[in-house]
């Protein structure tokens, strides 16, 4: 397995990898590696002849007041998970590497950009377009990995491919959970053994919204399913809620009626202690194909 | 010679091409080819061996009061020039081709597009970073040509391509001129008999600007360059000027001081009957290389 750091090493891998007509899987991360980027490069391993993972904490993606300095890093145990999952080659630049220079253009989302955790970490989803952006260019990958879990970012994703025609693949993976149901996450770690214990309350109240979406008394007031979904987590006295919000999916717009033949994502994000925690659930139309 | 509609033959051509090797040279223009645009494709010709061509007059990049649908159009005479340079593929999509669903993700240029003809024409760049962004994706050039006439626009482009870590080189290309010093352009036959008279004043007065930007009288205040360049302008009865502007090159920075160096652009774009004309000099530092 290759661990390369520099732009121009890794720029030369990517041509002898075309050159020779290998195709790119591309696994992006902030490292920290869990059981969902396992499961993310074990996709990509079958469906690549090269797999690549980076490994960056970008920190353009994170707001003044966020964790960037104490997200968690651990890249000895990085290597180990990347190895054992059969990936060619890690690059994981530092930032002087990404951004030499003070960063001018940027990759911008507009609307879709101002719903979810959009409206609380404004210029988050810059950061992360634009570094995927440059991911793409640097890798050409002719697949990329994306959770679920993160289902605003990959919409985000779909439609920048789709919106500036990147010549790549966006392959969306389920969310890999912890047997209780809370989903895989660096930023668990940050979580006491008490929070821990409360923590799967989150997915259980997005999990009884997609039991119960298509009962007659919310299709037509999808408002009240949210209330519902908003006074579950707030029967956990540790949850602070920075949202909850059902949106169409993938296009993130306000709904005002539960269809059958669309497909709405019920997305929340809590402050528990340290940690702010997000998670979704789709339902309706297509749903069943991502699920 | 290929003329190309659609973008999912032209991502047949582009993966043939580089399944054998080839070398692509992109010329992005809005068609209604004159002497500028054949140089950028004489140079395309001598470095690539592959040569496309784009036409496109791109919606996103006008204002709602400029002259998108007035703005001139002749595909038969740019199919002979076309050929007659060497082009082996012209893609020629229509905006539905282009844009087949409201944009939501665009590139932007922050600062860099706030000055110059960003001031006047808001959203101008933004629509032109996203619609290159789209033609690199779909074209997948090794290299890309831009005129030195249109400085901001080459500028953006150049940082668009460092800032995304764009895996194209873009070629800077000399301006065009008549005899007379008018810069070639498409919006030149807008012009009145009376109004192309008097039209080379616009590079005459930037031009004394380059000849006498070293005076002691302005290295220690560029303003008064820029009034005297005005100055001149103005005195032009037919002439009303948008801006004149003094700015560092290529990154755009306003300048307090002249420095031997330092790269300067003096530019300025004025309006003349119905069009609107820009042009600009680059003097200092490593000008040379670029003139």
């Amino acid at each position: 397995m290759l661990w390369i750091r520099s732009k121009s090493l890794l720029k030369e891998h990517v041509q002898g990898f075309r050159r020779q007509g290998k195709s790119i899987g591309l696994v992006p991360t902030m490292g920290y590696l869990h059981e969902g980027h396992e499961k993310l490069m074990q996709v990509a391993r079958r469906e690549n002849d090269v797999v690549v993972l980076s490994i960056f904490v970008n920190p353009t993606q994170f707001g003044p007041l966020e964790d960037f300095a104490a997200y968690p890093r651990d890249l000895a145990r990085d290597r180990r998970v990347a190895e054992k999952s059969g990936v060619d080659l890690v690059f994981q630049p530092d930032k002087e590497e990404m951004y030499p220079t003070p960063l001018e253009v940027t990759v911008e989302a507009g609307r879709m950009e101002t719903v979810l955790c959009g409206r609380s970490r404004p210029g988050h989803f810059r950061g992360v377009l634009t570094v995927v952006s440059k991911l793409f260019h640097l890798v050409e990958p002719d697949r990329a990995y994306f959770g679920q879990k993160d289902g605003q970012q990959l919409a985000l994703i779909q439609k920048m491919v789709e919106d500036l025609d990147f010549p790549v693949e966006i392959v969306p993976v389920e969310t890999v959970r912890e047997e209780d149901g809370l989903a895989k996450s660096s930023r668990n770690v940050y979580l006491t053994e008490e929070e821990r214990r409360v923590a799967p309350e989150l997915y259980r109240a997005l999990s009884w919204g997609k039991a119960h979406w298509q009962d007659a008394l919310y299709t037509s007031d999808p408002a009240r399913l949210v209330h519902e979904v908003e006074k579950r987590l707030q029967a956990v006295p540790l949850f602070r809620i920075d949202y909850v919000e059902l949106v169409t999916y993938p296009d993130l717009k306000a709904v005002t009626e539960l269809r059958e033949d669309q497909t709405f994502m019920l997305a929340a994000a809590i402050y528990l202690g340290k940690a702010r925690l997000i998670d979704n659930v789709l339902f309706g139309g297509v749903s069943e194909r991502n699920r």
